[in-house]
């Protein structure tokens, strides 16, 4: 199928989704826009199989590369700046360097991203409610935010004090932390932190992809705070 | 302190501890071994809060770099292999294959480990029994190992069907899986790809660091399958 840009996109209004459209709307990528519909299941047919066989989003496809497929937002912004990032803006080439972004990308895929998303299960979704369960994945969540607070000690960001997909990774997940009730007052780092970033136009522009739902609902949920 | 070789790993003998002792151990770079006592909350000691902030094992000093400190497991694995590895025995160069590795490894961080880590403790050391819970990562954790078995299709292993730090971050999950009673034959291709990583000399060698004890407790366990 002839494709106007050389990268397609797969997502939806996630965190995990913004994660790769604000890496490339900050590198200045375009990219063709395939919206997921994850009340439909898409993510878990058989030709988005082909391309993530884990069936969920985001997802990328480079055209260029013989439609190269790349799951697992993670890998997705470490391939979009290895590949796509020859001034080296979001990901150093410095080997220390880079690898003090590798580490906060995975303490958020490993860390940030899990323990909220369950939190978020049990405090939000799950039809049971379970206070243990809710308990243990929000304390969970305030601890790990415990952490970036200590990365960001004498520092405007959370590797090199240089803005990179460190902080895009781990933004995206603390900015959606009105859900579960967190008021960011309790981490006065990690809150400048957050309006630092939400100041970039890049940053807008990509978490209002697939569109501007999203961004609404945690406008409302945080005016509740 | 004077040490005997450049990078000291700080450890203890779990699935993420394993990670950075078996990449190791497979490209024959000495080490110095400090075991962190888990059960007297060692790792969450101030001086070991200044090497991981996040208060977790694995983590190592590389002291050929001014003592540069590296945490999180995937990130050391990454560090390790870029700095180490000049033959790119673990981690190709080539950027494809590098990022089919790079995304197993982020499957590993923010699916396998996260999940069955959640199993693990509903079903065995949760001081609730709550079968909600039990079941909801139990059955994750076995999706997972579902997707592990599709990628496997074809392959003996998990990225570029050559052995890499892919199939070392997800191997120590998945050997860990006899704790939750899965027995591997539901997953013949990820049973055959278990027994051939265990067939390698380096790869034994790492899962008895710091000592043979997780390795003893795993075989009572899978005795018990």
């Amino acid at each position: 199928m002839a494709q106007k840009h050389p990268i397609t996109l797969y997502t939806a209004g996630t965190p995990n989704g913004w994660k790769a459209s604000v890496t490339l709307e900050e590198l200045g990528i375009p990219y063709n826009l395939e919206a997921i519909d994850m009340m439909k299941n898409t993510q878990k047919e058989p030709w988005f199989i082909k391309i993530n066989p884990n069936g969920r989003i985001p997802a990328i496809v480079d055209h260029s590369k013989n439609d190269f497929a790349v799951f697992e937002s993670g890998a997705i912004m470490e391939y979009v700046c290895d590949n796509y990032d020859s001034q080296h803006r979001l990901l150093p080439q410095e080997p220390l360097a880079r690898s003090r972004v590798i580490q906060f990308l995975m303490f958020q895929m490993g860390g940030v991203g899990p323990m909220q998303g369950q939190a978020n299960h049990f405090n939000v979704y799950a039809p049971e409610k379970i206070p243990y369960a809710q308990k243990r994945y929000l304390d969970e969540t305030k601890r790990l935010y415990g952490v970036l607070e200590i990365a960001l000690e004498g520092q405007e960001y959370l590797a090199n004090n240089q803005y990179s997909i460190a902080d895009i990774a781990n933004y995206c997940w603390v900015k959606c932390s009105p859900y579960l009730g967190i008021n960011l007052k309790e981490f006065p780092r990690v809150q400048a932190w957050v309006e630092r970033i939400d100041a970039r136009q890049a940053v807008q522009k990509g978490i209002r992809v697939p569109n501007d739902s999203g961004v609404k609902r945690l406008e409302e949920a945080a005016n509740k705070l």
